[in-house]
């Protein structure tokens, strides 16, 4: 099986043009086939801000009205995905700038409002794996925007994570897969207030014992449930590594079943 | 060989809801292999209006500084384009959005200052007609947003006009290609002010006449320039009509050699 490594990178990092240029060089040196999945949070907060569009945020997620579905459309799907586009096309690398509307490549629902009404936010139903690993056989890199659509004529957001979990869980049949979240930290830290205390591997037993201890807590316990989710479907590694390390082996924190 | 319809739309057609249904359900009655290149100036405009970048048009052309050339990318490779992709998926058109830096399908080079400084605007050097007829071959419609790319990192803002004619000149040796530009009326007309003076037919030696009477006047000298030379690559066939008229043949004004 051809390995394929699939990189999820949050705004921060693609929205600063010296943080993207460093991203884009450290990508170009991932071997083999590879995809990259990208936030944009951050404008799309200032653009709304700008148009006078108020956010509404429930637990760090955004609730999108029609207003907002329109700013994340212009900013996930036009102004960072094709910004990266563009500076990987400059480096020789054929990038092709996708939402899942693109060759219907993710489908979702809208999440049924309960106590909360996210609005316009999709939750994934399917991914057309075999409509990606063409790009990929065909040696291009897609480039993945956070938004998948209904199928019914409405784009959806949809959290980065979950997309580049989806995507991976979807592939793994058909490649080698690596599944690669960035971070602001190094890893998962043992004490967060020191980078150097980076746990190496996690597996299922020892991410019960150190969320029991408090030591992985907030917003770590979903993105580890993610992962635990990622290697259940076949994905061979999930990791969690600071974005300046993406190119260099054995960086991180590596989840394991 | 092979059937190529490519239908340019102007920004108003795909910028309102009504219109944009009545264009995706037409468009979807084309038989055969088709492609879509839109325009978007003005949600442009107005976004750009309401974001404080104020706009300069030099005849009709946008000037197109670095906060313009965020605007435009938003807005044409992100809220137009993904619209319409999304719509086209609705009716079961299995659509990809596309600039020019997706693949690299189009490379064009920054303007040169003269009198006018045109700023981020880029003229077209190459088409990779084999990236495009590779997914038409794949049965996939590409909609194609109004922005190239400089190889270099930069995206550019390009007329829809010009892209469309290019890639028409491009694909005229794979496929049998019409190129249909949609217009506001009803095609030429001999009698700008009576819709139903549509001159049927115009080749070389009538445009040159029907200009010198003043018939074929202001922009549409530079859209007919524009269809005689893609005329002279190769299409076979450019017609201007009205956007409700795309799937009928035999409406609007057919141009040949």
């Amino acid at each position: 099986m051809q390995k394929l490594t699939i990189i999820k990178v949050g705004g921060k990092i693609v929205e600063e043009p010296d943080s993207l240029a460093k991203l884009i060089n450290d990508f170009a040196k991932i071997p083999g086939l590879k995809l990259l999945v990208h936030g944009g949070g951050r404008s799309a907060t200032k653009i709304a801000e700008q148009l006078g569009i108020q956010q509404k945020m429930v637990d760090g997620r955004r609730i999108t009205d029609i207003e907002t579905l329109r700013v994340v459309t212009m900013v996930y799907g036009g102004l960072v995905n094709k910004n990266i586009v563009t500076s990987l096309q400059a480096i020789g690398i054929n990038a092709i700038g996708l939402t899942g509307a693109d060759m219907n490549i993710i489908r979702s629902h809208k999440r049924p409002a309960t106590e909360i009404d996210y609005g316009y936010v999709g939750d994934v139903d399917k991914v057309d794996a075999d409509a990606i690993a063409q790009l990929l056989h065909r040696g291009l890199v897609p480039v993945i925007a956070p938004l998948s659509h209904d199928g019914m004529g409405s784009l959806l957001n949809t959290n980065a994570d979950t997309i580049a979990s989806e995507v991976a869980q979807a592939l793994a049949p058909i490649f080698d897969t690596t599944l690669t979240f960035c971070f602001e930290k190094a890893g998962v830290l043992a004490d967060e207030n020191d980078d150097n205390s980076v746990i190496k591997k996690i597996d299922r037993a020892t991410f019960n014992q150190l969320r029991d201890r408090n030591i992985i807590a907030g917003g770590m316990i979903p993105k580890l449930d993610n992962a635990f989710k990622a290697l259940k479907s076949g994905v061979k590694e999930v990791v969690i590594t600071k974005a300046d390390s993406i190119a260099i082996s054995g960086c991180g924190t590596t989840i394991c079943d």
